[in-house]
């Protein structure tokens, strides 16, 4: 446990700049716009100027809730599995490094905005300021061991506020399902069915509408493949999220050793253009 | 500037960590051994335990040192332009998402030890309190104005402690030279002369061995391609800091923004298997 974490924000300053990031038909005049926006905005500083005031207090210890990306990761159906090609070699070329090929929503990574929602904010448009957060973890692996299916019910908010207080601004809230523990086992941690509907636990649009109607919180995450659950036909999570300009995480790891309040998320997100999301190593202070 | 930071490291700790991660012939057999030993780290906590202490002070502002990869970012000759390729589309499929394909040494990314010295640790293996660091940054932008192959001398060094005193315990120290700016224009940033000799800032090798061998920082960092600077034919800097353990990190952005001394860097360093290095979001708190 730490000590206190304030954070305030300038709530004018995070909408406005919420607004900023659209993706629309890329043109290649258009891309160049954006990229020539996007390298102007890389040189003045992206926060600042009061827009956050971090009141950061004593942290023993560094979490990484990031699992390791490989040729065998899991991957949501329809993706491929990423790709580690050899460029260089010791014997070659007197160093070593790889190429990589992926689907953005590979590993541990990041769904913006703009992912489901077009003109929202894409990866590389969102404010650093949002990448940093008091961290609230939801445990509900005690169903999900039993029921592949379980979801995060409103019950389950208004308990962890019972026990722990309530919901601090712009808390980000993450699901701990015990699902990490699959990773190795790819089938087992995708859980699709005779039928291809997949199992696995997510987030119960009901729940995902009280934090972002009722809470101010600043995105949610889970340790399965989606923010909704597997046999979701409706994506309920990922619309009424993503369409407040909130981002989540999916594939988180280590939640579990983690208290379920009072640590600080930090998510070093991707910053490639127009991203949808992607790969982002995700730490947390305790 | 900001109220002080206080790091400890438990030094036992972070060596043995450092030698877990070595690359040798990637057989199928030692591919399977290397993925199964990674996802059973990923359950397990990375830090903690006391492995670092780290106190934090208030910081009023959010820095991001990271530049938006793009179709057109410059990368060092010989490694292939970035790819973002249409996966998913708003039209066709109901959301939006990319294909990525690049080589590890794009964008604002690191080195890790591994990218030079056989044996060494790679991204992935990295011991997450290495993350964190007091930053330092030695400014030469106006000898860099002049002449492209400035570099960062020993003197350097010890004129930024006259003024700042010693360097602090685990300390990141980045050169500022100006070349962010010239992100916009790959051929100005890239600067190779018609017989391919590339001119631009970095590390001289004699005050890379200082810092490695009388201080103890966690990693150095540049503005530019490379830790080296552009005429390099031997990549002392290179060689001096990965032999050590140490990582760099090239191609930050916006250290103009930051005050030379107080800062705390964040590095949301690449995480995927085996690797050299990689795309980093890099942060700061001032």
């Amino acid at each position: 446990m730490c000590s206190p974490l304030v954070i305030e924000r300038v709530r004018g300053v995070i909408s406005r700049r919420r607004l900023l990031g659209s993706v629309g038909a890329a043109s290649a005049l258009a891309l160049a716009a954006r990229i020539s926006s996007a390298l102007a905005q890389d040189a003045t500083p992206i926060a600042g100027g009061g827009a956050l005031a971090l009141t950061l207090g004593s942290y023993t210890s560094v979490y990484d809730l990031t699992h390791t990306i490989t040729p065998t990761t899991p991957v949501f159906p329809g993706n491929p599995q990423p790709e580690i090609a050899s460029f260089r070699t010791y014997e070659k070329d007197g160093y070593y490094s790889n190429m990589l090929t992926y689907a953005e929503h590979t590993g541990t990574h990041m769904d913006a905005p703009a992912h489901f929602i077009e003109g929202m904010a894409t990866a590389d448009a969102l404010p650093v300021e949002q990448f940093f957060a008091p961290l609230a973890i939801i445990d509900i692996r005690g169903r999900a061991a039993s029921d592949p299916d379980a979801q995060v019910a409103p019950d389950d908010i208004l308990a962890w506020e019972k026990e722990h207080g309530p919901l601090p601004a712009g808390a980000f809230v993450a699901m701990n399902s015990g699902w990490d523990a699959r990773i190795a086992d790819p089938e087992s941690f995708i859980n699709q069915d005779a039928d291809g509907v997949l199992h696995f636990p997510g987030f119960h649009p009901d729940a995902t509408a009280l934090l972002v109607e009722e809470r101010d919180i600043i995105g949610i995450g889970v340790d399965t493949l989606s923010l909704d659950f597997g046999a979701s036909t409706d994506f309920g999570s990922h619309v009424t999220l993503l369409s407040s300009g909130r981002y989540g995480l999916e594939g988180l790891a280590g939640l579990a050793n983690l208290p379920a309040a009072g640590a600080l998320i930090i998510v070093g997100g991707p910053k490639m253009l127009m991203g949808s999301g992607g790969p982002s190593r995700v730490l947390a202070l305790s």
